[in-house]
């Protein structure tokens, strides 16, 4: 079980705790604790192995398809963090013997776990453990670790091998050609491990230091190679009382990272590189390079980011700063030529794709953040223009359409052809996503406008921006479909956000965000040709913009928007929903467990119900409410609340991405206890007392969606077509927040309480913002009464 | 700890036991249990999964390599023996609770592996539980196995997952694509995976049947599936003494069996065959497809090669039939296509490659007790030309230099070139095994040899026979070296049986090999010449064989062949062995474990030392008093027992192929005790108490080597150019041993006691043999006095 409430004094609301061991729910602190710098992610397996366990170590990025009938994937690296020890030579295992005062803690703050214990051997020898790691931000290719061992009683012989195994998998799939071993000076462990169809070498050194009593000891440890594995043994006698303290630095490096991924690159230079930053990091040690990691958290993270939340419930500050160690851990801010993946570096769910996940869920963080990083996510997409112009071309398609599992830019699609079991002929089921859902494309479109509103970054759209939206929206003009009999153009076979929902046509959601995004274009462009007439030549060379700008204004006005019904303002999913059959959904709705409904029905049978997997509809007011659509009649206050009251009942919220949605719209209309209750739900994804939600891995955009509930929803913080718009309304448990947030590049921290506002902007611009309707000016602080 | 003396009556000398759980020993248990059929070999790891298990399922011939820079091995496949139980929700582990009463058991005579034991669960419940499992003699493809779980206290509730897992992999090499998973009327499942370079399917099939106090049950199991994993998981409520029964079938079958491996084939009617195949037998059900298995093993094994050994040791009789249950399941019978691997299907180790394990040391007991099998054996060989003669053009030779590791007869020399960790340096050592370990060719044509005396199999000579023999003495013609100074052909740089000596000179062993095949070779050229000129004109046309006997003829009587010493009658193991500085051994001699040496001194260093890893150059006193060189002085009795004095004390018996050859050569020189202690030390190979030994597999040629030291040893049979011989000497322990050989196509059965021989023939053909020098005669039966 979890425990939240380890910290206190200068620790409240940072210390994730687990209190007792639990071999059978390892996923859990696994995942929701690990470690990670935006260059790797390390899953937070123990150091002694277990049967349930998971040791992952991705590096953002290193993308490979280990056979031609998978997709690519980020290959599970070589493991370092296992040690298998033996006590008097027997194994250590929390499993046996006895085992108190056990805690494992993952510190928010300093980004450290900690793992502590006494466990009495099945002989009935005490020993204390204390495990440490952590992988560093201060220098990206660092992973430290330490364990020490302490004999309370008796003397013991402690004997323990250490190396690097990659004998790794991703749960089967071996994704590299197994590379040199070397052992240097009896010391310095090398292993090299090559992936087999992306050519990235890994290169992985690792050395250990012991010592007893804070002496220094020359172990003399045995040598090991075995097949994709090298290691040491060492092997101490202690006396009672003495404490065995070892700490084992890794260094990670590959070539493709930024600096290696050039013309002049050799194996050999990077296997030099890397040994010697391991020598340097190895002499400077353990608690020096934990340091300069425990500051590089302070300056790049909380002296930015830091959230407060007053509340009688301690928890809300902490699953905020969880959001917030998360969003930092899974972000690949150092290199904008690769992405976020659905599950973070947790796990191997979603094999390290980018979903829309990260434009709908995660940048608005970062672009209200840290708009340096929301600027290198959508550099990403913006590389990624070359596999979307690809999967455009390879479906029929002009411009632009971006996969729906993205990973390396030039890639294209990868999302997975066969998922699960089908309940009802047994077979696996066909994954449609990669095929049909398609709103993708102006999600993208949607991301870029939103970050230009907020951050007046110009350079961004001269450079990337544009081109985007002008390729999406070539795309969604070649892939209208004229209806003869309507006389409108239909978007037909997609699936929307509800993946409920297979082979639909007129998908709400899918047709307005195209429309969106073409309008959006025709927009762009025409402040392009009035004001940088000479961009515009430009990006007509390069994707003929002048024509296809024609045929976008051509066909934007009659493309078919489903329209509120009249007799209940209900804006239909798609052209059945409304009349599909209605089931009681109460068994599904109270289930811990999502899915639950595909023990009962399969796919196409699901395809027949009204039940909705995630905010589809709905999530269409939060979006475009935001944007120069704002006033359209179809999204009025009593629309939003109409469809609310429909599809909340038949929502299952069966995807993570959909709670932080609801709540923040029932917060909107004013049914601020529900945004409330959904909002712990939302924090309850991955830090609920469900043990099995995170095996796979943590939940990405849901982590993104509990801080957009908090901003958007608790303190009503919203873009609207370029203007900043603050409408708090606090949860009656919340005393007072504050954030910081970046407004047209400056820096603005909000105070809010029950009954004031307090706005403060940094640098002395004026600032110009509503509220509750009314607009204010400011540039250095006010406080304005709320209530 | 194991046990043998658990089977009483009937039973005696039949079971293996292990009386109690030992988690970090599981791989003595898992080998020397392992099931099998020459088809495949399962390897014994427990239902419920433990960190230190290996899971291994290897089928005969399905050689793969991984990638590009490993070599072909025998993959694993999918797994299906795991089943994850859970008591009350919680995993059933035997680290866990409490556990009374264990037994694990190899039952040698049915071939069936046994489980029991009673296990309090840690919230107080006890269970009993039994498992049982067998890989049927009587069809190849089955695998049976069978749980039951009794409730002896409370109401319980079990629910287990069980189904096909192909996350396995080969030490983490993957050789498999992933292929389609199927659950057909929510029982019968099917899992098809594809081997990634050798292109070979395996279909595997499972399905489940549940009974509770004997009336089935329909379980209704939830259906699963994960990334190469497909899984039903039951769930049922016990009341107490409710007993659970389970049944587990499961059909496995590939692309590369004999009747699939046409130009027919599709993967569609494979899927259908061993579908059909499984929904028969699942039909026929456990308890009777077990008694067809265990009646196959009575008339294909027992009742052919039953040995009784009446000794004080009681051990010895089981060790004997330890040897003969191993020898029948390691051994392919059904497929001349396919060899005998060194570690046999029960261990990665080795890769499944053949070695000269087979010809020298498990070869004799086929060609004495199942000539039909050694020919069987003997064509793989003989198939393998095609790869030989490829090694030999491409190492600048002619004819057929025969690969030091076999795999795919077409292959060639598969032997890996790196192996473990070099303790001076830190990089990997090189294995020169597959350049220079050159003495397999000649092993294989005295093989031919021995089986033509025995037999008398002139089909399978003109066959394949003779062309064996000229096509390896062509290649020793071409490898020959010629010293100028000494005028005398020379072998130079050479790895003998003795792999502690690398890139020697004349290696004695090798160039009197050598010598033997290249006379043999003269000789069936000048009898076939005689006899069949046809046969030796088609010969001819294929391998130049007229051209190339001059060459061997001329050659042949040139070859240097190191004469016993003057001063010592020592044969010089090769041109420098008698030269190097001598250590002291003891430490590596006494030590439990093997190739400790290793941890002082590297492959070079080791290289300078009078250390002798195995049985080399008297080992050639044993092979070549048996043929037509048999009066050679250089064999004479005085000159191997100075070799024996001198060489025994260097050896370390590091390679367990050694000392089953030293225990006959002991008894040959009159040290019986010595002989039947290194006797008990072979049989103590995988049998001792070291639990570590057996962890990469069973020792195949060791256990060859027990029934050769028996029989060839203890017994005194010995072929000796063609002629039968009889020697008896029983160790003082034994007070008789009966068993049965075959000779020139006649069963005979010999019983042996201290002071008598007793031969009888089965059909009354006359016999002719040898008894300590004396010539008899006999039809029927006859009683001599041997003392």
């Amino acid at each position: 079980m979890l425990n939240y409430s380890q910290g206190t004094g200068l620790l409240e609301n940072w210390l994730i705790s687990e209190m007792e061991f639990s071999p059978d729910t390892l996923g859990k602190c696994e995942a929701i604790m690990y470690l990670g710098n935006g260059y790797m992610g390390l899953r937070s397996a123990t150091e002694e192995p277990y049967i349930q366990e998971k040791r992952n170590l991705f590096v953002s990025g290193t993308f490979n398809k280990a056979e031609e009938n998978e997709v690519t994937e980020l290959p599970n690296l070589a493991d370092i963090t296992r040690i298998d020890i033996r006590v008097d030579g027997e194994k250590f295992s929390l499993e046996i013997g006895k085992t108190k005062q056990y805690l494992r803690q993952l510190n928010l703050k300093t980004a450290e776990l900690y793992r502590t214990f006494y466990w009495t051997s099945p002989q009935g020898k005490e020993l204390k453990f204390k495990f440490r790691r952590f992988v560093s931000l201060d220098n990206l290719h660092i992973i430290g670790m330490k364990m020490s061992i302490e004999s309370t009683s008796h003397p013991v012989q402690i004997s323990f091998d250490s190396g690097i195994n990659a004998q790794m998998t991703n749960s089967g799939s071996q994704h590299f050609i197994e590379g040199e071993r070397r052992i240097f000076d009896k010391k310095f462990i090398q292993l090299i491990q090559t992936t087999n169809e992306s050519n990235i070498d890994m290169v992985i050194n690792t050395a250990h230091d012991l010592s007893i009593n804070g002496q220094l000891v020359n172990a003399n440890p045995t040598m090991n190679m075995g097949r994709r594995k090298v290691w040491l043994t060492y092997d101490v006698e202690l006396k009672p009382h003495d404490k065995l303290e070892m700490e084992k630095i890794t260094t990670v490096f590959t070539s493709r990272d930024k600096e290696f991924d050039t013309n002049e690159y050799s194996l050999q230079s990077l296997r030099e590189h890397s040994l010697n930053v391991l020598k340097e990091s190895f002499e400077i040690g353990y608690d020096r390079l934990f340091e300069c990691h425990k500051q590089a958290w302070q300056s790049k993270v909380w002296s930015n980011y830091d959230f407060e939340i007053n509340s009688d419930n301690s928890f809300d500050e902490l699953a905020i700063r969880f959001s917030i160690y998360h969003l930092t851990v899974m972000t690949p801010a150092h290199d904008d030529r690769m992405g976020i993946g659905a599950k973070a570096l947790s796990g191997e769910g979603y094999k390290g794709h980018s979903f829309w996940d990260t434009e709908i869920f995660i940048l608005p963080f970062f672009v209200y953040s840290n708009p340096q990083i929301a600027k290198s996510l959508l550099t990403y997409r913006y590389h990624g223009l070359v596999g979307a112009r690809k999967k455009a071309m390879d479906n029929g398609f002009k411009g632009a359409m971006y996969p729906w599992e993205m990973a390396w830019p030039s890639d294209g699609e990868v999302t997975p052809i066969y998922g699960d079991v089908d309940v009802v002929t047994g077979e696996q089921m066909k994954i449609w996503s990669g095929f049909i859902e398609q709103h993708i494309s102006a999600d993208i479109a949607f991301a870029v406008y939103q970050y230009y509103q907020v951050t007046n970054d110009q350079d961004f759209m001269d450079n990337y921006g544009y081109e985007m939206v002008f390729d999406t929206a070539r795309f969604w003009a070649s892939r209208l479909e004229w209806d003869e009999g309507k006389q409108r153009y239909h978007i037909n076979n997609v699936i929307g956000p509800d993946e409920y929902k297979e082979h639909v046509n007129n998908n709400a959601f899918t047709n307005y965000m195209a429309y969106f995004n073409m309008k959006l274009a025709i927009n762009y462009y025409y402040i392009l040709a009035n004001k940088n007439p000479r961009l515009l030549e430009e990006l007509n060379a390069r994707i003929n913009i002048k024509e296809a700008i024609q045929e976008i204004h051509t066909k934007v006005e009659q493309i078919y928007l489903p329209n509120p019904r009249n007799e209940d303002l209900v804006i239909p999913q798609d052209d059945t929903y409304l009349q599909l059959k209605e089931i009681d959904l109460t068994k599904y709705k109270q289930q811990e467990s999502v899915r639950t409904i595909y023990k009962d029905y399969n796919a196409e049978q699901i395809n027949t119900i009204q039940v909705t997997k995630q905010a589809d509809t709905l999530l269409l007011f939060y979006l475009l409410e935001q944007t120069f659509l704002h006033d359209d009649n179809r999204f009025q206050d009593k629309v939003k609340r109409a469809n609310f009251h429909y599809y909340e009942p038949r929502t299952l919220h069966d995807s993570s991405l959909s709670l932080a949605t609801h709540a923040i719209l029932a917060n909107d209309i004013g049914e601020h206890d529900l945004a409330y209750s959904l909002f712990k739900e939302a924090c309850e994804i991955d830090l609920g007392p469900n043990m099995n939600t995170s095996d796979d891995g943590v939940h990405a955009a849901a982590i993104g969606g509990v801080w957009k509930a908090a901003v958007f929803g608790f303190a009503g913080v919203r873009q609207i077509d370029g203007e900043l718009h603050i409408n708090p309304n606090l949860p009656k448990h919340w005393h007072s927040m504050k954030f910081t947030i970046h407004w047209h590049g400056q820096p603005v921290t909000l105070f809010i309480t029950q009954s004031t506002l307090t706005v403060k902007v940094s640098n002395k611009q004026q600032l110009s913002f509503e509220v509750f309707g009314k607009r204010f000016k400011c540039s250095d602080s006010i406080t304005l009464a709320i209530k």
